[in-house]
């Protein structure tokens, strides 16, 4: 049956799936995007800098579908930096997806969204949150972000060792996002958990060169992770932001991803 | 079993396990001073006011064990606040805790312990985090807040509706804490989960008024926590930053805990 669940969705085209009556606009937005780029690749902006940040979304703008960010590691932010960036996110057409990992009640990750000094919900098209204190954590993260337009990911599964995310816990993180679908759009997963086609799937801890890391980070590939697990969007960083040349490395992903995606709606006719 | 568990820890005082020879040195600080203090209350600091937030803890802080804060919510966060927060702490003799629940893989929460605008291990005694990314987490937090002499708390229950973080899921945080306790002190959680003295137990969703918010918040008493649940700290937030007088609600709670923990060591006696 999970086979079956991948032969549903996996037939319908990217395209196919921004006009379902149900797909909420962030997610069919993205999915348009990504059609017209010819890119389900996600890069992981994991930089210090302020100026490197701009830099990369530069030159890798054209090639990406979604520029995930952690600005909570930028020694030199400032609201100026993320005004920079959304210029640059409307001239290449990427989505910014803030990738702050909210995981406290509904009344503090209100706040956090909305105010301290990255003032997130403004800028990022994207959030993100653990399923772990329970709803409330959507329902404060969307009082602040569904006025906005904004739309979020739950994290159902990890890339890392050891992690809880798994069995029960990944079942109730699909629950969640299905009962609250008015912002939830998709998920943070290793592979494809919810045979809904409005949803979309983007899978962290891609590489074509490394196996892991010494801090318990897992990589696996582009084919693997869109092809076999039925993922829409990989998620590189280090694989791309580690090589000589970031734009050359980055074609490489998206071509590996793309290809990936041709070949499963191919195979699923 | 959970009845002896209960009493075998129970009947220890807090300046007891502080002289234990595994106690961390952090939740040995910890214990001593609420000896000293007879205090076993940690305000949530949960302003946006980086002059309220200094108000409190100068008002505050001769009745607190702890001070929690959410410096991300801050909508004039400084180096300086913290700085002024830090001498606070000294003066009045308590720790302070940034529960920013830290939940990504080692090698991004590194990054955002140490660095960004906010430098959270540079003045926050303790920290906490999600088990869900796996061990990586604490080792990644660790990498950077032990060689400063920081501590740890692992979420291992939430206040909230709904949370994810029960049975399976808190009894391997209480294992991850068990492998990692070279960093991690103790934990968030409704009641006591380990039977090892030298762990710390903090509680949040504490009132004596209310019942409960409109996004999942769920709130206890001062007693049933100590005394029933074997927990050994209460963390209260808009319980005291809401009332009319802030000092009194705080020296309410104070006794209300402490009267809690003297007639749990009496009763185990």
């Amino acid at each position: 049956s999970s086979h079956a669940v991948k032969k549903s969705c996996g037939s319908l085209s990217y395209e196919a799936r921004a006009e379902l009556p149900d797909t909420h606009p962030m997610a069919a937005e993205l999915l348009k995007l990504m059609e017209a780029k010819k890119s389900n690749l996600c890069v992981s902006a994991d930089v210090t800098d302020a100026k490197e940040l701009l830099d990369v979304a530069e030159s890798l703008g054209p090639l990406i579908c979604v520029l995930k960010t952690h600005v909570d590691i930028l020694q030199d932010f400032s609201l100026e930096v993320t005004g920079r960036l959304s210029k640059l996110a409307e001239k290449h057409r990427f989505l910014i997806f803030e990738d702050r990992k909210f995981a406290d009640i509904g009344n503090t990750v209100k706040h956090q969204y909305e105010g301290g000094l990255y003032q997130i919900s403004s800028w990022s098209h994207i959030t993100n949150a653990h399923a772990v204190p329970g709803s409330g954590v959507v329902k404060g993260l969307g009082a602040v972000g569904r006025p906005l337009g904004r739309g979020c990911l739950l994290i159902a599964e990890m890339s890392s060792r050891g992690s809880l995310a798994k069995e029960g816990y990944t079942q109730a993180v699909v629950k969640m996002a299905e009962e609250n679908c008015d912002f939830v759009f998709g998920f943070i997963c290793g592979s494809k958990i919810s045979n809904k086609p409005e949803f979309v799937h983007m899978t962290p801890g891609v590489s074509m060169q490394s196996e892991g890391d010494s801090l318990g980070q897992q990589y696996t590939n582009p084919h693997d992770v869109i092809c076999t697990r039925g993922s829409d969007v990989i998620i590189v960083g280090r694989g791309i932001l580690a090589a000589a040349d970031r734009v050359q490395a980055a074609e490489t992903y998206r071509k590996a991803a793309w290809d990936a995606y041709t070949k499963r709606l191919s195979d699923t006719k």
